[in-house]
C-alpha cells in the first residue's frame, strides 16, 4: 500500500501533477512572515528530540490534547518529560483525523525525517527515537533544515525595541538565507494597560535615545526604530489588531491622551480608538515613505479564558476567531492614506472566512495600477491555514481579484519544520486549479501559463513585490 | 430502475458505504434533544392518519407550502380534513425538490412505511391510504415507532414550572426507552413582558412551594426544580436565545430589576441585558454542580410576521436566521464560569452558518482537559438541519476542534417520525469521511479506526458524554 | 482541441447536458434589472469598436486591469485610443483566468461574435478587427444585439425625475421587444447632502408639475411621477440601499426633517435613518397599490477611494462589499407592511455572501401563499454574479426555500452584449440540478419535472410573476 504522503498527495487531476511536479515544486521558498526565534537561527540551535521540536511551544497541538482530554501537565507541564508528552500526542494524532494538524504532522515526518508511518501509539516510540536521532545531526539543526527545505528568505517578527542583535550578526556573518526582520509594533499601540505602556515608551526611549515626554516624542523615537530596522533590511510591517482604527482626531487630542495613558490614568474606550488610529495612520505613513509592505492581522480575540491566562500566559491556545464588522473602518483606513498618494503595499489577513469576500473586493478599491497587486488579500492565516480556509481565500481572491498576482503562502510559524506548510500550500493551489482544467472552467490549451502562474505565486510575485 | 431511497443513498464511494453499513447503521439513537410531547409518550399515541402525522404542527412543510402558494386553510386550517391539506403536500412535494423535505419526505416513507414511490399529486391517493392503514396498527404507535428506529433515550423539552408527570409515569411502568425531561428555563428569563412574565413566576411560585417576592426567593424556586428535575432523570439543560448575555451586573441590581418587572413596569433595554447575563450565570452554576450538560440555541429572530402571529401564534414557520456578532459575550460567559473552575459541559448551537468557524474556534477556548469534548460544536440546527449544514457544521469542527469527540446528531423534532434524521446524518457523515478516503485525505490504511470513530459520533460518545 | 467554449461547458453530467440543450437554452430572456441606456436602443446604437463597445463604462474590467498594474489612463484616459485600451485588456485577460471576467469574456467572443479564439495578447489584434467588423453592420446594433440574444422584456433603471421619453418613442413606434422603464427613487433618499437634495426636489417638482415645500407634497409629487412610469408599462421599483431602514417615526417628525434639509441644513444620522425609513415604507404602499414588484439591492460601500472618485466620479470601480447586520431591520420593515395585508411582492438581492442564509430564510417569513414565491431572493448580484456566487445563492434558496420558484437571472449591466450572462446561469443551474441527479441526490426517474423547472426558472416564472 502506497503510503498517506506519496508524491500525488492531494493531487487529483493529470494537470494538478504536472502543475506541481514541473513547476511549484521546484521553487524556493520566501516565508515573508514567521515567528521563528532570530536566537535560533543565529545560534543554529539543535533540537534535543522531536518532542520538544514538535510540543515546546506549539499551542495548535496543546488545543488539540486538551479537546482530547488529555491533561494540562502533557501540554505545558515544566515537570512532564518530552517523551511523556510526545507519548500524549501520539495517542492524539488518530484523534484529530480531518483536522490540518493531521496532515502537517505526517507532511513533516515525510519531508524532514524520511518517515511514511502514520503516528500513533504504536508507531510513537519508533518514530520519536528514528527523528530524535536525525535531530542531533547538523543537518538537523535549525539552519540545516532551512537549507533542507530550499528557504531564500524568511522575515521574522520583532518589536521596534528589539535591539535585532541576531538579524545583525547574521548579515555580518553573510548567512545565505536572508534573515530580515518585520517591524511590528503593537506594544506601542497597547494603551489599555497604562503602567505596561509607560514601561514599554521607557524602553523604547531607551533604544532609540529620544527623550520621550510627549506623542510627537514617541513618534520621532519610533521613527529612529524604523529607519534603523530599514537599515537591517526590513521590507513589511505587521499588525495584530482586532478592528481596524480610523477615527477622527486631532493631533491635539492624541497628546492629551498619551499625556493622560503615560500618567498612568486609564483611558475611555474612545480615547483608545482615538491614539489606536493616530499609530495606524502614523505608521502607515513611514512604511509609505521607505516602500515597505504593511500587512494586517486582525480579527482574532486573545486569551478567552481567564484561568489558564493566569496560569500560562498568551498565545499558549486560548484565543479565536472573533466577529467583528470592519468594512468600514477599514475602507476609512485605506482611504485616508491613499487620498493623499500615501498609501503603501498592503497585505490585509482576516482571521473569519466570513470576510473573505468583502476582503477580496475591498482591496480592488485601492488598486491603482502602479504596482500589480498592490493591494493583496492575505494567504488562510492562523485558523484559517487549512485546506478549506485556503481554497476558500483563493477562491474569493479569484472570483473577484486576480489570484495570479497572489504573493502566496506564508508559515506565520514558530516551528523549523513548518515549512512543508509551503508545500502543502502549493499542492493545494495545483489542485484547485487542476480541477478547473480538468472540468472545463480553465482552458487545457493554456497549460503553459498555468505554470507560470504557479510558479509565479509559488515565488515570483513575492519575489518582486518584495524587493527584499 | 433502483428506488431514490436505496440502500447506498448518499453514500458515493466504496469507503462511505464499508463505514455505513457495517458500523453507523447498526448503532441505536440517543436523541439527547428534541420536541416530543411525553404525553404522547406515556398514553402510547395512535395516529390517525398520514395527514395528522406529517402535517399537524409542522412548520417547516407550511413554510414550503405557502411557498408554493398554498392558502394558509391548507397548512394551518382547522376546518380542513388532513386528506385535503396532505393532497396540497403532495402537490408541493415535486417543488421541494432540492429542499430537505424532498429528502426527508421519502426518507420517512422508506424507513418509517416502506414506502418506495415518490409522493406527488399522482401518487398522494395510494401512499396516503397505505401509510394511513399501517399508522392504525400497534406498530406505529408512539412507541411502536421509537421502537423499530431502534431509540434507547430521548431527552424531552421542558419548562421548569411542568410537574413531569408523564416521564414519571413512564419512569415507574419502567419503560425500555429513558424518556427524560430537559430543562428549559426560557420563561423564567422572559422579562420583556412583565404581565405574563409575573404570571410565570406565580406559577413556579406554586408548583416550588416557594413564595417569591424577590429574586433570591426566584433562584430558590428555580434551583427546587432543578432538583427535582435532577430526580427524574434530567440530564441537560436548553436555552433559547437570540444572543449571549454577559453584561456586568451587581445583584442589588438584580434584586431592583427583578422587583420593577414584578410589579409589572417595562425594563429598559440594558436592565432586560443585565438580568438575562444574571439568570444565564445562575443557572450556568446549577447545571455544573449537578454534571449536567448546558445546551444554548441562539441566533434565531422569532415571530417575524406580526399578522400571522396573531393568527396563529408561536412556532407555526415564522421565525429565522438573525444575524447577531456574539464572539465576545459568548467569550465573556464561558470564561465567567471557568475561571471559578464552574464550567459545565457545554453544546453550542448556532443558527447562522457565517458563524461555524468561530464558534468552532471559541470551544476550543474551554477545552481543558477534564472531559474529552468538553464543550461541543452542536450538529446542524433547524434551518441547517440538511445536507449543506450538516457538512459545513463537520468540516468546521473538523478543521478547527476534534471531528471524533462529536457527540452527533439530535432530531429537534415534535415527530415520532422524523427519527430516519439520524440515518440521514450518519449517511452524511460517512459520505464525508469516505470522500477524504477516496480522495487520499484520510489514509485509507486505517478504516478499521474509522469505522470507530463512526460508531463514536453514531453513538458511543453521547453515551459517555452525558451518562444517563 | 475543442474550443474553450464548446456547447457543453460547464455541463458536467449527461443530466446536465440534457436539461440545458432540451430545456434552458430554447427559452426567451426576460432580463428584468439591467443598466441599459435607453437612448441607445431607441436610437439603435451602432458601436464603433470591441474596445469601445467592451472598455467605456466597464468598472469590471478596469478594476482588473489596475489590479494588473495597467495605468489609469488605459483604463479611463480620455487621449487614450479605444485599440489602446483593447491591447491593455487583452494583456490582462489571461491574468483573470479563473475570475469571471475571463468566462464572460470568451462566452462573449463566442456567442455574440462566433470567435472561439482566446484574448492575449497575440490574439488581440486579429480579434479586434474581426469583431469591430462585425458591430459596424446591421446585427450588432444595439436591436440586432438584443434581437440575436432572443430578448423579450428588458427592464431599465430610471429615476422619477426622468421623462421616459425613450420608453415612450419605443412604446409608439411598437419595438417588438418591451423595454420598460424601472422606478428607481435613490436620489429622492439622498438627504445627507442638503443642497443636491433641495436641487433634486426642485427637479422633481417641475417634472411632476407638484409645488413641493412639505413632505406630504414631496410624496404628491412622487406619486404623480409613479402613476406616469405605471403608464409607460413600468412594473418593478428597485432601490440602492446600504441597510434596511425600519425605524419608528410620526410623520410630523418627517415633515420637520423634510423642512430641515430642504432648508439646507444638515440631518442628523438619526434624522437621516428616520427619513429613509418613512421614505421606504411610503414608497412600499405605492408599490403595493399598483401590483408592482420591489427590488432591494443592499450591502454595497460605494466609492471609497476618494482621491479616483474626485477624478473620476461614481461607478468607476471603486465600491465594495459592506458588512452590515440587518435582519431585524429587514424584519421589521417587511412585517410593517404585511401586517397591514399590503407587501407588494419582493425581490431582496444581498451583496455579501455571509448574509445568503439570513435572507433565504428571511423570505420565508412573509410568504403568504397568495402568489407562489411572493418573496424572493434575489440573483447572485454583482460581485457575486459569478459562478461560485451563484451556486452558493441557488443552494440557500434550495436548502431553505424553493428554488422551483425562483425568477431566475438578470444581468444587472449596462452592456448590449451581456446577455450571455443568461447562458451563463442556466449552464451553471442545470449543472447543479445535473450533479444531484448524478449523485443521487434528486430521483433520475424526475427528469420531466426537472426539465420544466429549468424552463420555469429560465423563463416562465418570471413571466408569470412580474405579469408584464
Amino acid at each position: 500500500m502506497k503510503s498517506f504522503i506519496h508524491e500525488d498527495f492531494l493531487l487529483q487531476t493529470d494537470s494538478a501533477r504536472e502543475l506541481y511536479h514541473e513547476h511549484a515544486k521546484k521553487q524556493p521558498i520566501i516565508d515573508y512572515h514567521c515567528h521563528l526565534n532570530p536566537a535560533a537561527i543565529a545560534g543554529d540551535h539543535v533540537f534535543d528530540n522531536l518532542g520538544q521540536l514538535w510540543l515546546e511551544g506549539d499551542h495548535y497541538k496543546w488545543r488539540a490534547m486538551r479537546t482530547n482530554g488529555v491533561e494540562e501537565k502533557y501540554c505545558t507541564g515544566k515537570e512532564t518529560s518530552d517523551w511523556e508528552k510526545f507519548e500524549k500526542w501520539a495517542e492524539t494524532v488518530p484523534y484529530a483525523m480531518r483536522n490540518p494538524l493531521y496532515h502537517w504532522t505526517h507532511l513533516e515526518l515525510k519531508s524532514a525525517f524520511g518517515v511514511e508511518k502514520l503516528l500513533n501509539p504504536e508507531t510513537a516510540r519508533e518514530i520519536y527515537d528514528v527523528c530524535t536521532e536525525k535531530l542531533r545531526t547538523p543537518e538537523y539543526s535549525a539552519r540545516g533544515l532551512m537549507q533542507h527545505f530550499n528557504v531564500k528568505v524568511v522575515c521574522t517578527t520583532d518589536d521596534p525595541a528589539d535591539n535585532l542583535e541576531h538579524h545583525l550578526s547574521l548579515k555580518k556573518e553573510g548567512f545565505r538565507i536572508k534573515i530580515l526582520p518585520t517591524w511590528r509594533p503593537d506594544k506601542a499601540m497597547a494603551v489599555e494597560n497604562p503602567a505596561a505602556y509607560r514601561a514599554y515608551v521607557e524602553k523604547l526611549s531607551e533604544v532609540s535615545g529620544v527623550t520621550i515626554t510627549k506623542f510627537s516624542d514617541l513618534m520621532e523615537a519610533l521613527r529612529n526604530r524604523h529607519d534603523f530596522f530599514a537599515s537591517v533590511g526590513c521590507r513589511l510591517s505587521d499588525h495584530g489588531i482586532e478592528e481596524f482604527y480610523a477615527e477622527r482626531y486631532t493631533l491635539i487630542e492624541i497628546e492629551q491622551i498619551f499625556e493622560k495613558v503615560y500618567s498612568g490614568r486609564e483611558l475611555t474606550h474612545e480615547q483608545v480608538l482615538k491614539f489606536k488610529s493616530a499609530m495606524m495612520y502614523e505608521g502607515a505613513l513611514m512604511d509609505w515613505e521607505k516602500g515597505w509592505t504593511q500587512q494586517f492581522h486582525y480579527g482574532a480575540i486573545r486569551n478567552n479564558n481567564t484561568r489558564l491566562f493566569n496560569q500560562l500566559g498568551p498565545d499558549t491556545g486560548f484565543d479565536s476567531i472573533g466577529d467583528f464588522n470592519v468594512a468600514k473602518a477599514l475602507s476609512r483606513f485605506l482611504d485616508q492614506l491613499d487620498k493623499d498618494n500615501r498609501l503603501a503595499k498592503t497585505i490585509i489577513y482576516n482571521l473569519n472566512p466570513r470576510d473573505n469576500d468583502m476582503i477580496a473586493t475591498m482591496i480592488g478599491n485601492f488598486q491603482d495600477g502602479s504596482v500589480p497587486g498592490k493591494i493583496q488579500f492575505g494567504s488562510g492565516w492562523w485558523f484559517l491555514d487549512q485546506k478549506t480556509g485556503m481554497e476558500a481565500q483563493m477562491n474569493s481572491l479569484s472570483n473577484l481579484g486576480l489570484l495570479s498576482r497572489f504573493v502566496g503562502m506564508i508559515t506565520d510559524s514558530r516551528s523549523f519544520v513548518s515549512y512543508p506548510r509551503h508545500e502543502y500550500f502549493r499542492r493545494i493551489l495545483c489542485n484547485l486549479i487542476g480541477n478547473d482544467v480538468e472540468n472545463g472552467l480553465l482552458p487545457a490549451s493554456e497549460m503553459t501559463f498555468l505554470g507560470e502562474m504557479v510558479e509565479n505565486i509559488s515565488y515570483h510575485n513575492a519575489n518582486q513585490f518584495f524587493q527584499f
